[in-house]
């Protein structure tokens, strides 16, 4: 197979390991945006004159539509999407496409194409991850009263609000959304102009290009703007926090959506089943959706280690910076789309999650609080109470609520009929209205936060 | 051996791998002084009388003391640093002590002295680097005229300034820090009063705590406040960005040390030699610092991995959060201090550096610029007349600015006399002036910007 | 905090970064163990006198005691293991004690320690291991006629034996004992006599060396004996696979023992509860278990990633090949002996596991499977028709196999009475005999076999 | 850009995220040959009827024509090459064609499959590095003799045999081969009949299926047969192990490619130059093997987190195991083919290695072990009288070898002119004959027997 790949020799095995287009084609629009605002700047700075300016730029639109309409051409030898539009461009307009060159190298050419493209990918992000949020925000609000088990260690804890449950991973995708936002900040500066290392002799304008280009400014210093890849490593890095925090949802919906647990029926778009077995509905999606956490943090991973211990300037070992950058891309975006549209259409059965809820005295903790806090008890001696009425509860085969008021106050008589107010989950959730707490009145102060930043309606 | 550990059974495996104290006991400032604050915001919401917040403030300001000065003690079956202070407590001021823990939980604990301890640890490194910063800074000045050949491929490419590729670093540094920063902000929110993982019905007041906590704010879901580490995530992520940077520049140091290259000469202080050997000088801790790039992307790794899948809210896997993030600020505190040390006292060889950048034809480029800047020619052209005059001066066994002007106008009548002003290393850098280049002058510009950024006189 | 640490200046840092003594000190028993086989085949080769070699021996014994008894001491000074062994022989045997160093580098022996306690690391796995795959065969044993639901994406696909389950985890750790076993096979051979990197002159006899420290050979080149961790990265690898395994078990038990599966009740010896909450079960155990997973590929990781790119022989990045390997030693030793306690003492609730492997129609393939094997049926129609049979049962809410012969026959004349040998979750579980299906026959073959692996009685 | 992929909503969404067809078409060939063999053994077992099973043989082997020549179309809607071929085998013969379904799952199938092609991977690989070695061996048997230094820490250490260096890549790439061979062996059991989880009950014959397939035997346990992925982990561990070392080699050959070493010159055919820079060669192919080991440590990291706490059996996140192994192989056979190419055709400058070897005193070690052991000097004593030649030899100007005799003797005048013979770097590396050490007759004995086990004619 591989022998029979190589058989023309060294030519052919330094062909296939030396290209980049087969990957770098995707930089095609942001290479010809680049060309243009150079051409543009050293028109304007009459580096290159005028009428030659023109044919480039109408040069440069002509490959734009055949890439457009016919897709980039793959040609080994001409090694990246850069010699493939410079190729083209003399083809079309002849030698004066050779002035395009001027003042550039394909070394700050390749940085600014390449921030370009993860500055989209960033916008690209954001805006995947807005529509998660409203989805979260929405589903959350539907549910501000519905009563779930809260887990620790995925055992019923204390009752907890949906609604709530959904806004703690707004609040994680709020994050995700802060780190996209401040790694575009930080890399929004233009590298074109550096050249192959060191900056250049022409009189050429840099603000002008890294304005045209929307970047924020120039980068101060020719030799990092060549080497670095710190921006791509920023997405990624960013991109694996988003993943896990996706990858905590999608476990969530495996486990919910198992017969035992029962709390969710996850749409028919995103499941498969079976012929036979109706009662079988694979969270597929999820799952993927979980799995890909495991290659976007691995593409991070490649980058990280390619980077390590190279030299200044460019080394040809940074043409791996891409791959792994469009493969997490295409992985998140995917991951951000499945996700949204399972919270837009999942069904919560909220029947079975109260019912869960309602086992197993997780209550126990709210009477244990009534009683330092309203009783006036200290808390190793509410603790004893409430292991106390605890056994007498498992005893008789019921409820803390279901326990009458005589019951209490024979175990202590500090007891009064208040307590009542806490002992049904609803009295539990309701209760926890401190600040960021599950308390249905609190979720929706978070919501309606929530639907302020998102530019929602109230 | 592992036998004989565990021989006492269940009891002693359970014990081992359950106990945090070997490590989180790191935590135990954070832990005493978060809950002081806990519990002044208890006597001013009054849910502890006054008297019994005295006792307790004592008592832990009593524990502070032992700690400072006799260590913390390890007894596993406290398990972790929170209940090693609570016993003391309790041993120290009797029961009132379990008045501590009204309205707060060892979730939303751990979570509040986790995020204090990984803060400071940020500006930690936030002072480190700055003192690195200073160091290249002071260097750079030192050899803005310096000249040494610039690399791509570790093939020297063109001559450069020995200071500009200093500034290269502390352009990364720049950004190492703004990626502090962010996440410094990110996570600076309190998740003190999140408790177990549902908030609390005390009326505890989060924004009081938060503030005398210095945390600009209490957090917005209590779920999400005990289960999320991604600021312990944002901090590994930006030590690896930050140690890749320092493997690159200990890469730098380790091939410049080497005989044949002969560019520094590394401090006694930071090498090690050979008695017998006297030219060997091992750049033992450029090496130590490159290596503990793999260390600490591990760690980074490990944190990734272990937080993938894990459903809300508090599962026992994220007491594996700690370790990488002490082991990695552990090893990026020992590589930022002896690259700081290193820049600041290591021998640069000007004259080496000079050597290596003449020879090779390194202005050929610039030769080729000035034939289409000056003398307008056709790119094309002006490639065709550089590969003549450099295969003369290759034939003639000097260099290029070696060459006669008459030698070059029988080559092309075109060139005249200012062609020598490109053509000498000097010359070279000196041309280069486009914003961020290396020309001398744009060096200092960037200098004196780093000095005003950086808080030192001009 | 570091700026006081590092007050003395370069010294300081360089002290600290440098010296490995905190962590290799654990290789004392292997340095002083190779220095005893390095000096007796010195005095065997006549290259060190018979006299002096008796001191050394001595000195180094002596060494051993103290080390035993009072464990090694730190002096940061003495930099690592080696430096130690060598300065305590001088001050307890005099000049004499440099003979040892003859035809030997801190090289070659750091190499020859390191592996010594990899090999005897991995001898400790293997035995752990055993002792898990006795414990998962002998609960297998327990429960081959234990029926359970067997899953696909967490939903109950067919029913299968307990047994059957337990024993694919016999066949992950058998692999994972061979990984380690290949590992151990190819790094057993002794670089003692490698030196710096180049060999010596003096007449060693590499062999005996090899020999006496239990290795099958000598290395075969110098410069890779010293310049090579691969035998380290083996330890890692196959430690995540093992720990990867481990980590799919403790997941398992994580969801058996959430109350709505209910499979599993953990012994109380690796779980935590709660005094107020009875039912809450921590599998703190099985948590950690997975959680370290994360961290012994983040050691892993690290290692990979120091190792990327070191030219020959040594270099000092190499120093940190041990830790990483330390870590995750004790973290798997951990989780090996946390798992193979849970297995040996989790109680399994037959009742619930059969309880639900009955709900959801979960014979309906060995219904379809009957109608293709013994009806004759064409898939297709096979397929048909049991949709039609489970849209019945649906309908009348029971069972497939509480449906009379009559009702099937109506829809398909050709179902005869045989078929209720394969409705019932028993009657599938036993007809799927297939060579290392789930019929509990097959499953006791397999397990007799594993006894025989395993040498314990059948 | 998302927006509009996923205009059509979830189904699309789903659609793209969960089809496997854009990379599982590569198993194309493993699926009908599973095919082929599963089939037969049917007809054997008389499962199938002869006839029909000659249908689908006659199928399968047309689709494998139509793919050969027009290769695997794409149907989304398909997701996987198993419903590819399924459709297309229905089109064919109709509905006979869900005959070869008997006893059988997707699930066995796709584990079937992949195993397959891994294990032919192992093989290429193999292959692959059995070129390499040969290439090794062949340019060490020609320069058994050359001179080079010795580094460690990339300081010239002691001299060595360039054949001596080449081999060290030899012994790496033998336990490279060790690993992928170990791997080999113990993934070469047949998962096929393990069905979807629980075996069939289906009388089958495993052996037969295993036997045809090439298998050592079918797998013992059919949950463990479908759920476990760490046959593709071996391969991608030893992979990654495999690139580390390709990696250093190119680390070395990028920086004896430097001007500075001027060590070697890279073949053309794996370097690219400049047009007007003639002495620039850039060593991208090097460049490239050193970054993809990131690229392809990242693939085994992807697969690892992926695998990490998923329950048995069959979860979809299994299907993202496939990516990361396709891009390891391809940029590991990429790797060593470019590699073998570089080892083939690279030029070494002997003289330049030697002029290096020379300088600095690098036999000074071999000094002090003369005066050890011929001139029976205590070691404290050698090292003090080295330090005192050396010294001399740095006023002097010259090299150890230019002293003379009665130079040695005024310093101790227990030297004679025998020491001349370890003086020269020649000398000192022909005197260091321990068995794998340097001398070329050790380096000769070591060719000798990697051509034997290469099967080379000695």
């Amino acid at each position: 197979m591989w022998g029979g790949r190589f058989a023309d020799g060294p030519s052919s095995i330094m062909r296939e390991i030396n290209a980049s287009i087969p990957f770098d084609k995707k930089l095609w629009r942001q290479d010809i945006r680049a060309s243009l605002a150079h051409v543009a700047m050293l028109a304007d700075q009459k580096i290159v004159e005028a009428e030659d300016a023109t044919k480039i730029v109408d040069g440069l639109n002509q490959i734009a539509e055949e890439y457009e309409t016919g897709g980039v051409p793959e040609d080994l030898d001409l090694e990246d999407i850069h010699m493939h539009v410079e190729a083209r461009l003399s083809e079309i307009i002849g030698p004066v496409a050779g002035r395009l060159h001027t003042a550039r190298s394909r070394n700050d050419q390749v940085a600014t194409d390449f921030r370009l493209w993860v500055r989209e990918a960033m916008e690209m992000v954001d805006d995947a991850l807005d529509a998660l949020q409203k989805a979260l925000v929405s589903r959350a609000e539907e549910h501000a009263d519905t009563i779930m088990p809260g887990f620790t260690h995925l055992q019923s804890a204390q009752p907890v609000s949906l609604g709530h449950h959904l806004m703690a991973y707004y609040e994680m995708v709020r994050r995700d959304r802060s780190r996209f936002a401040d790694a575009r900040k930080r890399m929004n500066e233009s590298p074109l102009g550096a050249a192959a290392l060191a900056g250049t002799g022409f009189a050429i304008d840099r603000d002008k290009t890294a304005s045209m280009l929307g970047f924020d400014n120039p980068t101060a210093n020719s030799l990092d703007s060549v080497s670095d890849r710190d921006f791509a490593l920023d997405y990624l890095m960013a991109a694996t926090q988003c993943s896990l925090h996706l990858s905590r949802l999608a476990e969530e919906f495996v486990i919910w959506a198992s017969q035992p647990f029962g709390f969710i029926k996850l749409p028919d778009s995103f499941s498969t089943g079976s012929s036979i077995m109706p009662q079988k509905r694979n969270p597929d999606a999820a799952e993927l959706v979980r799995g890909h956490s495991g290659r976007i943090a691995g593409a991070m991973n490649a980058l990280v280690m390619t980077m390590k211990g190279l030299p200044l300037a460019y080394s040809k070992d940074m043409q791996d910076d891409k791959p792994p950058v469009f493969e997490a891309h295409d992985l998140l975006g995917l991951s951000i789309a499945a996700m949204t549209g399972m919270i837009a259409e999942v069904e919560f059965s909220g029947n079975r999650m109260r019912a869960l809820a309602e086992s197993g005295f997780s209550t126990a903790t709210d009477f244990a609080d009534w009683l330092v806090r309203e009783a006036k008890l200290p808390f190793r001696e509410a603790h004893h109470v409430t292991g106390a009425v605890v056994s007498l509860a498992e005893e008789q085969g019921c409820g803390l609520a279901d326990l009458t008021l005589e019951q209490y106050q024979a175990i202590d008589s500090r007891i009064d009929e208040r307590v009542f107010d806490v002992l049904s989950v609803d009295a539990s959730v309701a209760s926890r209205s401190s600040y960021g707490g599950t308390a249905p009145d609190q979720v929706r102060v978070q919501i309606a936060k929530a639907r302020q930043t998102l530019g929602l309606e109230n």
